[in-house]
């Protein structure tokens, strides 16, 4: 190796490793919300399954959560009411597929909350097609590194 | 002071010192429960006197605050487009009071969730009186000592 290219390979590993320093505290950030989006992807494959073994998985079963749902008439708390409205939800649908817009995260230590528009397609139980769009917030708080989901309100967007 | 009397104030003192050690977390968490609503109690009385300049102070002035109101067609993200919603909000109310059903506050390091049902009840600008409920997701965070707003979400109920 000539001298000019061992001192670029040096000037080009000082950059690397500066460029890895000046990108940590950017990269755990990223990390964290890399892990709250696949969370939310999760959420969103449990759901469109309607698979309530793999909604048991993604949720903290405290008696703290809570979720509002759009066809709720009143704020559910605490984990077996959370629980049984995923089961009520699920039986509203044939089948159903979620699409969401780019969610917006934000992550603060360990809680994270994301704003996302979803919207929903599929068939009601009586073979109805049926689509409709609701605006999302979700709530996750992480556990022994894992993000759980603590509270969805989700409600529909009303007619102009 | 007898002995036997000694004894008792150093046994109550104690006891006292005690069971002061052992409420200090609870006591801490209750204050920031307190502390948080208090600043839902700041944000109904701002919000029933249509004062923006009050809001502005309850809340985060980030691009990352978010605010979806029971007539939202789009959630709001930053500041600018949550307090043009609020102006919008109270441009749509003559006059307006709020009254909430106890709120179910959850607190985790400095962010604090709550979830209410709220009931608004006064006049539209033609003077056609309104009533109607709303259940609501707020997210605040803990800056500087405050409990400011990041997050509004409410939603009404559906006709059952």
């Amino acid at each position: 190796m000539k001298n000019v290219d061992r001192r670029s390979a040096a000037a080009l590993g000082l950059l690397a490793a500066l460029t890895l320093a000046a990108l940590r505290p950017a990269a755990a950030q990223t990390s964290d919300e890399e892990t709250v989006r696949a969370a939310i992807g999760a959420y969103h494959a449990a759901f469109s399954s309607r698979d309530i073994k793999a909604m048991e998985v993604l949720w903290a079963h405290t008696a703290a959560v809570a979720a509002i749902h759009p066809f709720s008439q009143t704020s559910l708390v605490g984990w077996q009411a959370v629980r049984r409205s995923y089961e009520e939800t699920f039986a509203r649908f044939a089948d159903v597929s979620i699409s969401t817009t780019e969610p917006h995260i934000t992550v603060h230590q360990g809680i994270a909350w994301v704003v996302a528009t979803e919207t929903l397609r599929g068939h009601r139980p009586g073979g109805e097609a049926m689509a409709n769009s609701s605006m999302s917030t979700n709530i996750l708080e992480k556990q022994g590194g894992r993000w759980l989901m603590v509270l969805h309100h989700a409600s529909g967007t009303p007619r102009p």
